[in-house]
């Protein structure tokens, strides 16, 4: 159920697992498997156009004798009978299963605005982020337009937001919170963000889109509400991009009785396992945990996504595959040419008792021309000296996160990564990488902090 | 004693160790501490001049409370007495010590070439390429020239020919051994280096230089001897520059019995202690051991050395430091525009028992434009099912290499590893980097190797 990246891939790994069995996909979308993550850089053109996004063509499907059924919905699902029942426009029919893979995903969490229903049916020029259909009606509408505002400046909001700037379009951010990136970056960090964000382009943060205003059905102003302020500002704006999150979609699986978690999402475990037997869950519909603190986390990144596929797939189909005990969120992106990634709990929800280091540094040698800034900040574990989050701005930020995320997954001592050998060369790194420069300082907090203790 | 970058770090840690003590460095040389490795791109002009190369000046020194003695050379060390004698142009003298620091590098080696003398006087035009000195005098001699031709195929080699060509010098590289990169990547990968040499450098393997002709005692000609052909070919030379690897100078701590290893090198342990008390030695001069194999390396990487420094000047100074039980050799470097870099023990060093896998892969997902090529091989322990050696070829080559550092620090079981969540954004990197695809494939070599056994 589900044609997205944790499901197709599923698929993939349930059919290379097992060469015999029967696998259908039902998928109520019309497009096979595509990059959502990709669609902001169809909308700016960098990925030239929209059916490049398809990762798993029909064609794939039907030669891996994968029988995916498109703009096919499942309406319920028997499930001590083994039993799914759908429909698609031709057809109302039943499915027997062994195994089930819930692979519904997630749709666009709506912020209450005033004229906008949540349910469908938002005003013309208003549009979510979610789907391929979305992204094309964004394009499209784009062409006639020239102001647009970007509610939310998380991860996909600052994405698109780049990407229309980069179409030369008027570009406005509203935020709610305080700061760009709250739930990725802590200020200080996020700030190296923000000071990259064009000047041309309005941000405000602490403000909610509180009502739309439209002209002609068609939306002409949005009404802002500073958290701050008395005064609402009203912004000329022809196109609302919405992107403030996802809302894990589980009715079907409520149903049956899978459990959900506190975040929304339906629990599984390192064998993306439901807590019903022969039923698996992947991706955005599924909590799971973290990996340091094991506190439960929703699935919202598409790598996950992927590898809890690989793991639901092999084991549906007889198989053993077993994840890690908890998802390491390794995560990355850019925009306004600055590079950002992050890896372990979010800061926010870690105890106090962590060490935090922050370090800036350059990406070559001093003596060495061009060298980018790399901006890190850790947080170690005072306990078991090991790093709970890393969080980077800069520089090949992602490749950089890597290797912390091999230091968390095998809860590598501070003490023991900082004297870790870098590869070095003066056109490439530094001597001595900020990755563990970095960890140098921690160590030190936490000597000192401990020295004091005793 | 030295003050390159193992003998200025661990001076400089020593400092911050010990905010008291004397500290005195004694260097032969007339720069303060200068990157070796920065050399080539000094002469290509991507570093501006040559006293950019400097990274400790001497008012660093100076304000460090460091006695940096320039153009001194150490005589004779008694060791019983903890005494140093050493003369300069104004002075001979003593100078007693509690610690010693021995970093007196290496000198390069030149191989036996008829009317090569090898004890300095080389012939004009014929040019080592291992100090500050060696690189001003190429530099100057190019202005005059156009034909050069590097001995030695190695990294340095193949650095310094990139440099030259940029300088728009007619290239001719010669190796002893059958492939570039001989002793660091395996025949392969280095078809990917070799590939992207441009047509009109001339490449020699298999080939020494036997003799050098002058005219007007100015180097003319080359001799080559090919180890397949009967027919040596004789080439227009105007410089030479000789790559091909060093000696350690242990001459002096040998004459105090400091022990040194088959390798050439001054036996140290993770403390950068030699076989004497009080005596410490760091970088080129050195012998340690490779991380995975415990078998005995001579030291040849700044990375190395500098965190040797780290450990000499730190325990030399009283306080407690000691590295990881091995040297993981990460190394990177770049040329005619393609990323290198390699991890662990070098594959000729292995035992049988290990598996191979190789994966080539695109730095971004398919479907983003602009993916450059990523060439991975690792070996991995049978027994222990750890990455005993990684080599890459390909985009970030460097930053993907120090997550394999990480995995090798920490001994990583391949099957976990694998797993591992890495960094994904669609202008950045792959949902699944070539860095976890290649082990998955190693991983199930692995699996069916053992099958077979049982």
């Amino acid at each position: 159920m589900g044609c997205g990246a944790g499901g197709a891939t599923a698929a993939q790994f349930a059919r290379k697992t097992d060469r015999k069995a029967n696998i259908t996909i039902l998928e109520k979308d019309s497009y096979p498997q595509y990059s959502k993550c990709g669609l902001p850089y169809a909308i700016s053109g960098e990925i030239p156009s929209f059916k490049d996004l398809i990762e798993f063509s029909e064609e794939w499907f039907k030669k891996s004798r994968i029988d995916l059924k498109l703009k096919t919905e499942v309406k319920q699902i028997d499930y001590s009978n083994r039993v799914v029942k759908a429909e698609n426009e031709e057809e109302s029919f039943e499915k027997n299963f062994d195994s089930l893979i819930i692979a519904t995903g997630a749709q666009p969490f709506i912020p209450p605005i005033e004229n906008i229903k949540p349910e469908g049916n938002l005003v013309d020029g208003v549009f979510p982020v979610r789907t391929i259909d979305d992204a094309k009606n964004i394009a499209a509408y784009m062409e006639n337009t020239k102001k647009v505002t970007v509610v939310g400046a998380g991860l996909i909001g600052l994405e698109m937001a780049d990407c229309l700037y980069k179409k030369e379009m008027d570009v406005t951010i509203v935020e709610a919170l305080p700061d760009i990136l709250p739930n990725y970056l802590e200020k200080d960090m996020s700030s190296y963000v923000y000071k990259k964000i064009p000047d041309d382009i309005k941000i405000f943060t602490n403000s909610i889109v509180s009502k739309v205003e439209t002209e002609d059905d068609k939306l002409s102003h949005i009404i802002l509400e500073d958290k701050d302020e008395d005064v609402d500002k009203k912004i000329e704006t022809e196109i609302m991009v919405i992107a403030t999150g996802n809302k894990p979609n589980t009715y079907l699986a409520e149903k049956i009785g899978c459990k959900v978690g506190d975040t929304g999402g339906i629990k599984v475990n390192s064998k993306s396992e439901t807590s019903l037997e022969d039923v698996y869950a992947v991706g955005d519909c599924t909590e799971y945990q973290d990996f340091i603190t094991q506190k439960p986390i929703l699935v919202g990144l598409g790598s996950i996504a992927v590898r809890q596929g690989i793991a639901a797939g092999v084991n549906a189909a007889g198989g053993k595959y077993q994840l890690p005990s908890g998802a390491l969120q390794t995560s990355t992106s850019e925009f306004f040419n600055v590079e950002i990634s992050s890896v372990g709990s979010s800061p926010k929800s870690l105890e106090e008792n962590n060490v935090t280091a922050k370090f800036s540094g350059s990406s070559l040698p001093e003596y060495f021309p061009g060298g980018k800034p790399v901006n890190i900040k850790i947080k170690v574990d005072e306990e078991t000296e090991t790093i709970s989050s890393a969080q980077i701005v800069g520089k090949n930020a992602a490749l950089r996160v890597n290797t912390y995320a091999c230091a968390v997954l095998n809860q590598t001592k501070i003490d023991k990564f900082r004297k870790m050998e870098t590869a070095y060369a003066p056109p490439i790194a530094p001597t001595l990488d900020p990755l563990t420069l970095v960890c140098d300082i921690a160590n030190m907090k936490l000597k000192r902090k401990k020295r004091r203790k005793t």
